[in-house]
């Protein structure tokens, strides 16, 4: 561990290789797991969501558009990473650098490339809170919307998409706007950071875009509608 | 000035009243303008600018009902506020300790309730930016919405409306999370920081639940229209 830090603690010497180096975590304790078995465990649960979705959507709507089932797999997957993943991190945000359980050592890995992860930063934990706990429940809502083709499909769409690429760009901006907490290897700064977090830029925003136009569209249907009988009134 | 701090700079002794008492503002330069003659000017622009929106609406759409009279005059005023004065803030946000414009005295009256507005923050300048920036221009293009009776207002209204309460609600979380931004003063904490946010949060729920609704209406409506063809067929 050639690069690894020393950060001179009240009582011992903990190592880590977070950046910046300054920072202080007392409770660290190294993962267990190599890095390609835990991003392939995490690859497996990824598999697992999409395919059980997949079967899902099938099962109860078994005539879907195409458009509509990757949309409810989506919903699904999405969901599934707030509301246990991100919820995970916003409930042992104090004590993560110190776990060894798979989403704890998931998130260390990941917090090479944004150390604020392990330091409870107020911006993190606030953001990641609202995500785990406003779009995940509402993320599976859409899901069961799509599937049962309700109404409210498309507001609550928007919603949610929206408000996962605004907390996204606050993430980007805050992380963005000093210091760096990330590593200087390219790989945590571009696959970590920048590749996990677009897509939940490019994704919503498509989705987003998708539950506007449906929505203009619902309106101006009503609004052709409702112009005939004011004439003839 | 009893209970000023006194704060130790490289070069000089910089005195001033925000919190906590360790943050360096060595730019600083006291509000020459009384805090009642700070709070009647703005009061003065706030009236100016709900009553010019009121005349707007009168003019272009007399029609209107009361509802949408009185949305066009939010999204003209909350439109006014993001673009110009929190944008003030955004562009000005390194030198505005030492301001002494009239938006700059009133962010130096607001940061005694929140102390980050000055010390430039990383949340505060990326939330405010978007707020300016996106959330501005779009309250405006909304109250064109309503005055035209545009199919775009509903989804507009939605995102703005979110996009409000979220920042704002980040905003509180964010600043409540560890240390305290704000003075002890019970003025400063229920009026500025409390009470000032608290409209960005009440109006916007109740313009996202509006379209919220509306939006479900107008698929419903829709839904039960195409029902009867599909039936036919």
């Amino acid at each position: 561990m050639a690069d690894a830090i020393h950060v001179l603690n009240a009582t011992a010497t903990i190592t880590h290789n977070y950046y910046p180096p300054t920072i202080q975590l007392p409770h660290y304790v190294a993962n267990d797991g190599t890095v390609p078995s835990l991003i392939a465990r995490f690859g497996a649960l990824w598999a697992t969501l999409v395919g059980g979705a997949f079967a899902t959507i099938y099962y109860v709507r078994p005539r879907a558009s195409r458009s509509d089932q990757i949309a409810f797999i989506w919903m699904c997957f999405t969901g599934f990473i707030h509301f246990f993943f991100e919820a995970y991190f916003v409930v042992n945000h104090k004590t993560l650098a110190g776990s060894r359980e798979l989403f704890g050592q998931l998130w260390k890995e990941y917090s090479l490339s944004d150390s604020r992860y392990l330091t409870s930063d107020a911006f993190v934990v606030c953001m990641e809170a609202i995500t785990a706990f406003c779009w995940g429940p509402l993320s599976f809502i859409i899901a069961y919307c799509i599937a049962t083709q309700h109404p409210a499909r498309h507001p609550l769409q928007l919603i949610v998409s929206l408000g996962q690429i605004y907390g996204d760009i606050l993430y980007y901006g805050t992380s963005l706007f000093d210091i760096s907490y990330c590593r200087p290897e390219k790989y945590y700064f571009w696959f970590y950071y920048v590749f996990f977090n677009f897509i939940w830029v490019v994704v919503p925003f498509y989705y987003m875009r998708q539950s506007f136009v449906e929505i203009v569209r619902a309106f101006r249907k009503i609004g052709e509608q409702s112009f005939v009988p004011t004439k003839k009134s």
